[in-house]
């Protein structure tokens, strides 16, 4: 019964989180959610309760139930937090290159007295709903976010404009939910996947196979970075080298196709740009197994320019991304949202990173490589 | 049987048209495939046998079976397509603005000497990939098509640089496959969605709904114009008032979401910019039904002034859709391309329509709106 009651609470107060429910709005009666929740009077009466002692809604005698006017709330007093709070969304918090940006911004934020919340997502639109309800009900000043599965509409829109209602700015940070013109910090990305191909095509590669991850915009214009470096260098593009993957299938799906790429033996891609260092390593490591010499049998590019293009064993040719500096930037934007409270979309605080090629020992030129059988 | 034998025909034509399969590479051997797809011998040897007497594989005596080299295939002797074709590929072959931008393809195709057929993928990336390899493997000569599912990753981008390959010119209306970089002739929708909103906007409406299909890039354009709009007349956007909907609801999410505006009653909003104009005479006829008074209780703007448009009872303010001029400037690119094989991706070619507002019936300022209830 608990978990029914709790199940009715959380229902209401979406529905006011997403603005469905509006202030001074009335609730349906006890009887309509029974029928729609099939549970007991006694149930309905305990998940309204609380709410009304919650502040999220009110009773008039003899009316009914009504949705409380949260803006007149007092929001400080009923909420532990301290007083000046930035929340940081990320779609994973891995040991990759979060932490170096999360270091940036919360340095800089820190010593302007913020106090930091880390909020992930895994990269799905649920649960970014359900942080998001967090940080609108939360005592928030400002949020600073990794787009979750940004290559897809974002549901969640709703949520981004009731920030803005509420004048909680928000910055994003290597993608955007281009639909709300966002103040953002973003690498590049066609310019990265561009750099990575003409890297390799200039190399002398010619049949080059790509894994990117395209259910996050990253991917995708990384990818059309690939495809205009073939185009301007007028080498043609095998089309079964393009190679794309999901969050779902992150885990099978590249390492499938290298399988499939050295069964294919002489007639083989040379060389595999990737989504970040992090694929490269994995890929690696397989080819390892089948003692096959890197990079004189197949060249990799990275991207990101991580911790692990350095601590390989062969070290990665990668892109690089500002990474802290990009979390310094984003918090030095977001402090002056906060500040200036007219600033929310001005595009003038927007940075567009640059990308570079660091050339290190993952790639070679073509003809120094051997034949693969 | 005769289901099965087919199965594995499918399957190995998939692979060499998606480049799997390279020419002269070896099949995997009957008693492999036998194990793959759990048939007996005698079902494998059906479905190759057909493969090879259809060109689509060899056998060499001892040593196996081998994808056939289909690039040195005399094509046109095969089929009985006349000699110059070109494939028109839509989302839906509706009776909505599909006939008229075909209509302007088709009369300058066919004056042109070409042939024109029609296909179409119901807005699944699944029936997309089916109709792209019936067209390489035809006789085509060019492809002028509509994206399928333009806001989300496309899992078929492989079939569009298998006909770069095969020098099969495409060109794409409405929406575009983005890392492509394709030839494209599409109408500016974030600038429709602004002037849709904009309108209503300057008639005073401050409280009002979209209703935009978002799995489509035109939509989250559309909405892009939207939020615009109201931050450039610094009017607050109601997150409630944010209404999106894809292919799979796309006949009940807008009609669910029009019950919930009506019961809102004074809380509801003064009018509705919708994702086309086939929307709005659907959502139309369920006001009439409550005896609701357009635009006096409701101002609605339209999407393409489509016929639709002008025949309705109250005749639609609407954006202006170029229709037939795109499908005649699609097609003049298209024999463009054909003619000079090297303007694959000149930009030059492509054409963004300016749109424009058609002012007609259906919007009204709000001060001359009567309350709702």
């Amino acid at each position: 019964m608990e978990a029914k009651y709790k199940k009715i609470k959380q229902s209401i107060k979406s529905k006011i989180l997403e603005g469905l429910i509006i202030p001074h709005e009335k609730i349906s009666s006890e009887t309509v959610l029974m029928e729609k929740f099939k549970v007991s009077r006694h149930t309905v009466r305990l998940a309204l309760g609380e709410l009304v002692n919650e502040g999220w809604l009110y009773r008039e005698q003899g009316a009914g139930t009504f949705c409380a006017d949260r803006s007149s709330i007092q929001k400080r007093s009923t909420y532990e937090l301290p007083a000046k709070n930035i929340a940081i969304i990320t779609t994973y918090i891995s040991e990759y290159i979060f932490p170096s940006i999360i270091r940036g911004a919360e340095s800089f934020l820190s010593e302007k007295g913020y106090h930091v919340s880390i909020f992930n997502t895994n990269n799905k639109h649920d649960q970014e709903q359900r942080v998001l309800e967090k940080i609108i009900n939360g005592n928030y000043d400002g949020v600073i976010l990794e787009p979750t599965n940004s290559a897809s509409a974002n549901p969640n829109l709703r949520y981004y404009l009731m920030m803005e209602k509420e004048l909680i700015p928000y910055v994003m940070i290597n993608a955007d939910y281009d639909e709300l013109e966002p103040v953002s910090f973003m690498l590049d990305d066609v310019r990265g996947g561009y750099l990575q191909t003409k890297h390799l095509l200039e190399l002398g590669h010619s049949d080059i196979a790509c894994m990117y991850k395209t259910d996050d915009a990253q991917g995708r214009k990384r990818l059309k970075g690939y495809i205009r470096a073939h185009r301007e260098l007028q080498v043609a593009i095998n089309p079964k080298n393009i190679i794309s993957y999901h969050t779902e299938n992150m885990n099978s799906k590249p390492f499938d196709a290298l399988k499939m790429i050295m069964d294919a033996k002489n007639n083989a891609p040379t060389a595999i740009v990737c989504y970040n260092d992090q694929l490269v390593l994995r890929l690696m490591d397989m080819l390892r197994e089948d003692n096959i010499a890197i990079p004189e049998h197949m060249s990799f590019v990275g991207y990101d320019d991580s911790m692990l293009a350095e601590i390989s064993e062969v070290k990665l040719t990668s892109i690089v991304h500002p990474k802290s500096q990009m979390g310094i930037d984003a918090a030095k934007a977001m402090i002056s949202m906060i500040e200036k409270k007219s600033q929310y979309h001005n595009q003038d605080l927007s940075i567009l990173y640059e990308p570079a090629l660091k050339v290190r020992q993952s790639t070679v030129s073509v003809k120094k490589g051997a034949d693969i059988s």
